[in-house]
């Protein structure tokens, strides 16, 4: 690598002096100018980057955390996405380990006193979650992807994000299978407040109730909850089939739980032709012909790097003002 | 953020004096010293990250190509390992954009003129891989997650590697099933001159003729090959099956093909009673309940730090002479 040193001996002069003609070029004479730019053509000198970052104050890299193991194959096709689309506008994606909130804010708080990254992408977002006040409070540029899901704080211009409708994914969904004659349709949830969760339900509450598909009394015996793994899902199938044998349709708010509906419905009486969907399009609902709902990752990616490049472009005091920081993208039902 | 400039109004001395008694304290009289340290002290000032650098000759930074879409939930888990692997070591991952060799070089290039990156984890890895010489030609670190390959370089200590040790793993996995009383185990791997597919095929080669369950020449009637996607791997059993109706087992290269094979013996006589394992344990092969096998990624990404960290101590000009750098790792059969 050429260094300022070899540039300095090739043209004669001081490494102060070369250093100058690239960052304070009007107090050297233009003589001298010339000199070293003929000595940096010559030798194809490129400034070291973390010296043009520290005259740019800009690192031209974005953080995203990542957790010790991989959770879901939706952050990690994001990931890819990301990479893909920060490319394209010159900026670099660096990766900081998450276990915990407090894990991720000692992170932001070394990353951004180091000056070494310019914005944050949030993952896995929850109400009230003492992250975004922490970027807030310490000014720090940043996007969540996934909605705040307060209240007070859906359409805060100070609270950035995208994020994919899955309610709307899920009506989708069951406006599909009513049209193609499923009449009681099932629903397996997550259990507690999870706002990505009760969101997704909605979408198929929406439907029943406006198709006239159940009443409200209905819908608690049509749908059951599970934690988020197959072992789970296939006690709540199991249950919920108990409970309402003539279901003849169920629709899961993840992958995992339709891969345990469907081992579940398959251990039972065989070929029980009931219609399983899931969230998310994973390889798994791929391989066990499940309807999926998949989440649009590279439009997602694209409009998070604009939002994030809109507000670096206006600066810590103006990027509240800026406009269009709440993007709900459209989900596209898959049929197999 | 504290700047430089903040520590020299509060000192009363100009920034030049310092960044001196920062980087070159020598040069300082000591009450100047002293003075600046309080400042220092008083305004809580971290040396910016980029400056730091700069003076270190290090970035302190690793990189990782991506490729636009997920094509391996291997690498996508092992991304996991190694954030959380370098973080222990206060090192940065950063990942860049890669479509193809031509292009991963470009990056490198990008990468190491700026003195952004330390060294580099290159992945996916075939034989007469250009990446490799072009690194090796330009003095950068590095290491593969995956082995050259060549007859010629595989214990070259110019090209450090880790990897898994696919061919035990296959051969553990037939072992394990001829001990459970299957006799005619066949495999699908993949086509052409892949290296890290002939290892595999390798291991149930050397246990199908070491228990003497097939000859040489029953070889091939007992295994076939397809892409790595499920259509091409149902043909494949299909066409397997019909060759040889006898099998009661088959070992496939990749979970994906697996999953291809157990959908084609579903598709066929229900319950067949055949075994199939894959390759990896993904979610999918777990969802199928196909035995697989398991890759140690967090010792790999241990390994692939450990040997990154000892060739950046001993320097560009003597890390060829580390010993230990081409490890081999056992992965781990999953019976389902």
């Amino acid at each position: 690598m050429v260094s300022i040193k070899d540039v300095a001996r090739d043209a004669g002069v001081s490494p102060q002096t070369v250093s100058n003609c690239i960052n304070n070029p009007d107090i050297v004479k233009p003589a001298t100018r010339e000199l070293v730019a003929a000595s940096i053509k010559r030798l194809k000198y490129t400034p070291n980057a973390s010296a043009r970052r520290l005259r740019m104050q800009r690192s031209n890299t974005i953080a995203i955390g990542i957790a010790p193991t991989s959770r879901s194959q939706v952050y990690d096709r994001l990931l890819h996405a990301l990479v893909t689309e920060a490319d394209a506008r010159n900026i670099r994606v660096t990766l900081y380990k998450t276990d915990s909130h407090q894990d991720e804010i000692r992170q932001f708080a070394a990353l951004s006193a180091q000056g070494d990254v310019d914005a944050f992408i949030l993952t896995d977002t929850a109400h009230g979650d003492p992250r975004i006040n922490w970027l807030n409070e310490h000014r720090q540029t940043f996007v969540l992807f996934g909605r705040p899901w307060g209240l007070d704080d859906m359409y805060d211009p100070s609270v950035p994000w995208v994020d994919v409708d899955g309610r709307h994914g899920i009506a989708d969904m069951a406006q599909y299978l009513i049209l193609h004659g499923r009449k009681h349709i099932g629903f397996i949830g997550w259990p507690g407040l999870s706002g990505t969760g009760n969101d997704r339900r909605m979408g198929w509450q929406d439907v029943m109730l406006g198709a006239r598909m159940a009443t409200e009394d209905e819908l608690d015996t049509l749908s059951d909850t599970a934690e988020d793994e197959i072992f789970s899902a296939q006690i709540a199938c199991t249950r919920l089939l108990e409970r309402r044998p003539d279901i003849d349709a169920i629709i899961c708010v993840s992958d995992t739980i339709a891969t345990g509906a469907r081992l579940a419905l398959a251990a039972g009486s065989g070929d029980d032709g009931i219609a399983v969907s899931g969230f998310d399009d994973t390889a798994t609902a791929e391989s066990m012909g499940l309807n999926s709902i998949a989440q649009p990752l590279t439009e997602s990616a694209r409009e998070l790097m604009r939002i994030i490049q809109e507000r670096l472009d206006a600066g810590p005091d103006l990027q509240n003002g800026v406009d269009d920081c709440h993007v709900l993208l459209p989900p596209k039902i898959i049929i197999r």
